[in-house]
């Protein structure tokens, strides 16, 4: 519990308006978009609009051993910004410019609480683009983004958001500030803290700004839709696609429960009957596009697709991404609760993890959906269930066990892309073995020694 | 001092032929391919063929503060591998199989004594490449080049060593053997131990084994040679090609001082009289190729080339790379020693700091010969020096400060690709502080306590 004391002290560096106190506020950041999670409200919510205040409320809280959860728009899915141990939800919404665009060394430099499609629009006049695109775009912020290390669509060919990250600036737990990378794309001074703070979920310090690093944008690129009646057909195209040389900018997969939920959802004219579908995009320059959607078209036909459909228009391309983006919502609307995960592994073990799915889903009497990245080997397994139903609940838990149990057993990761925070906790011995989490608590430990940053979590 | 009971402990580890303590011995592991360094003589080389015997040596090492000096080649350029407080010297040079190429999934996992070259070569059948490409790519191992995290020519397109290294196993000061990353292109599994450990320079752990991603090979390449009367518009140039969207995998400069030394030793054809050269090449499909090619020859006379030549054969693109391969030795001829720099700036930066590179080789009266990497910013000042003449020498250090200087001022970084390791350590606070050094130095306390790895470099 905040004392009175600490409430005023918070008031003199923030301003009455940007302490927020009462039930309504505290309920809203006591949850975030993760399912199936304990909801907890903080003691207070804070905003800051500047570094110096983070500065000065970081200090007050390490002094006190205050919980510090730092949010952007809460929209990750690992429980990540939920204040488990109560204390201060710091809000970085206000912290939200674009500092610079810098068009000839490529990077651009923002503060944490800009929404990832502000950075998107404002680059788009210098024909940029910022690659990292999580489905949450439009509401989460580039600090979060960071702090998650983000996914998206895109991986296969651009990669995730690390690979984007070059330097950052940080308020540490003792309230010292740092900058850690630059404007440089090769550094090597000393340990590379910039990647060590992207994905670190908050733990170890507080973003207060991001210098990211920009692309040419693509001048053509060319959507495609393939149907198949067995989904180690899909499976051996998206390997075929690969070992021809071709990098799709997007390759993703939708099993046939996905399929048929998003056609009941959506009507866009999917195939109900098919065991899965590949929807692949080809981008870069006009020339090479054209001959890379060649060879997809030639390799998804060798591999007996049952129906290959390239988009030739704006229109039909985005026909095919408005099935791919109605995967989620059209799956929650089935059942109260969506539990979506994000096993991944590597590419050439899909048609073994869509199987095992399968057989789990079987085994424990539950409805799952697949869908996701196949070219990075990142699926998105989702349960479609109640939280109400205690019952069902204890066969979806031991469903989740068994997946990331798969997943690892293959050669995969707990996380592809969400991270670990609240959710997977409790599995990342799997992975990483006890010397390996003893690694990364010795690195929180010796950053954040009185544990004030987003505790309760994976570390 | 290590004690005869020590070293009857390695013995037993190692075997006799694995463990030297000849003086010739001790002496050839006494300093590496860094110039103007102290040398210091180990008082054990140890050779493991497992890792299960490092496991082993650590333990013994941790229990009884003998500090490690984990060795490959000693190709490194910041006298990283110098044993300057004695103990045992680590070769890695046993540990050097392939142990998998994983074509389906592009990556391959091998040991860190692996010559870089090696690599290179099995994969080729494949058409892959591994894009990291240091000078020293047919002498350095793997392991060292990890632990630099060394760079090269391709860094502007295609990234430098941390861009490919998924996964590594690791012994820890302790002894714990551990597991970091993997096989997928994502993972958010935790704190990103993978980059944590690359470019740490031996100081966290020993690698032991490495997993890389791999890329298609281009299909098509095309080298080019653009003459300058002015470093300002081949500064120019530089910019314009990146902001017209086509990025080269490689684009070199050579100044004046480097351009004749070349000539004067290798006879290439280079002209004398000019200011600058760029030497650049475009990679890919071969249509996008050509495209490029042309545009980059476009900007070249736009900006006021002299010359412009394209390498249309084999035998024309060898020759335009013999030319920026000769630019260190036959600068390393002109003098008995060569004190080569790594400084690094944002690309926009170039032509400033090539001007106070020649401000300051006329303000300390020395010889100063700059190359590099223009395309992402990575000058290579090369001092020609006499690390006899003492005075000289006092100049070459206040010039080496004085260019630091001007990087950092310049949003630069101390190192772009060398690393840190003894040269640079006493700037490491120009570049981050001591709020950002104290933040490496808990680090390396957490994971190290005892300090045996690589101690007395930059952490």
């Amino acid at each position: 519990m905040i004392t009175k004391e600490i409430l005023n002290k918070l008031v003199k560096i923030l301003g009455k308006n940007s302490v927020l106190t009462s039930d309504v506020d505290l309920v809203s950041y006591s949850y975030d978009a993760t399912a199936d999670m304990p909801i907890q409200k903080p003691d207070v919510v804070v905003i800051p609009d500047s570094k110096e205040q983070i500065i000065e409320i970081v200090k007050l809280a390490d002094q006190n051993n205050i919980p510090i959860y730092t949010r952007g728009s809460g929209t990750n899915l690992c429980g990540d910004t939920i204040p488990v141990k109560g204390g201060i939800v710091l809000s970085t919404l206000k912290l939200n410019k674009i500092v610079k665009i810098d068009a000839e060394n490529l990077t651009a430099t923002v503060e944490p609480g800009l929404v990832i499609q502000r950075l998107n629009e404002a680059i788009e006049p210098y024909g940029l683009i910022y690659p990292p695109d999580p489905g949450t775009v439009n509401t989460a912020t580039m600090g979060g983004s960071v702090s998650e290390c983000s996914g998206g669509l895109r991986g296969l060919k651009y990669g995730v958001t690390k690979d984007y990250i070059m330097g950052l600036e940080i308020v540490m737990p003792n309230g010292d500030l740092i900058k850690t990378g630059g404007q440089t794309v090769k550094n090597v001074t000393g340990y590379d803290l910039t990647k060590l703070f992207t994905g670190a979920e908050g733990t170890l310090g507080i973003i207060t700004k991001i210098i990211v690093k920009l692309i040419p944008a693509p001048e053509f690129r060319r959507g495609m839709l393939a149907v198949f009646d067995d989904i180690d057909k899909a499976g051996d195209t998206i390997a075929d696609i690969i070992k021809n040389k071709v990098i799709p900018a997007t390759m993703e997969i939708m099993d046939n429960v996905t399929i048929r939920t998003v056609e009941n959802y959506s009507k866009v004219g999917l195939p109900v009957d098919a065991e899965a579908v590949l929807l692949l995009e080809v981008d870069g320059i006009k020339e090479v596009v054209l001959k890379e959607a060649e060879i997809v078209e030639t390799i998804c036909k060798k591999n007996g697709a049952i129906d290959f459909t390239i988009a030739k228009t704006d229109e039909e391309r985005e026909k095919v991404w408005a099935a791919r983006r109605a995967a989620l919502p059209a799956l929650a609307q089935v059942k109260p609760t969506t539990v979506l995960e994000d096993a991944t592994v590597p590419r050439s073990e899909i048609p073994k993890m869509l199987k095992a799915l399968k057989e789990i889903a079987k085994k424990y009497d539950l409805q799952i959906g697949t869908f996701g990245h196949a070219g990075d080997g990142n699926l998105h397994p989702t349960i479609l269930t109640d939280a109400s139903d205690k019952e069902e609940m204890k066969r979806v838990h031991l469903a989740v066990d068994e997946i990331f149990k798969v997943a690892i057993s293959l050669g995969g990761t707990l996380s592809g892309e969400h991270g670990i925070g609240l959710a997977k906790a409790k599995y990342m011995e799997w992975e990483y073995g006890k010397e390996g989490v003893e690694v990364m608590r010795k690195i929180k430990k010796a950053l954040d020694p009185n544990g004030i940053l987003n505790p309760g979590k994976f570390v």
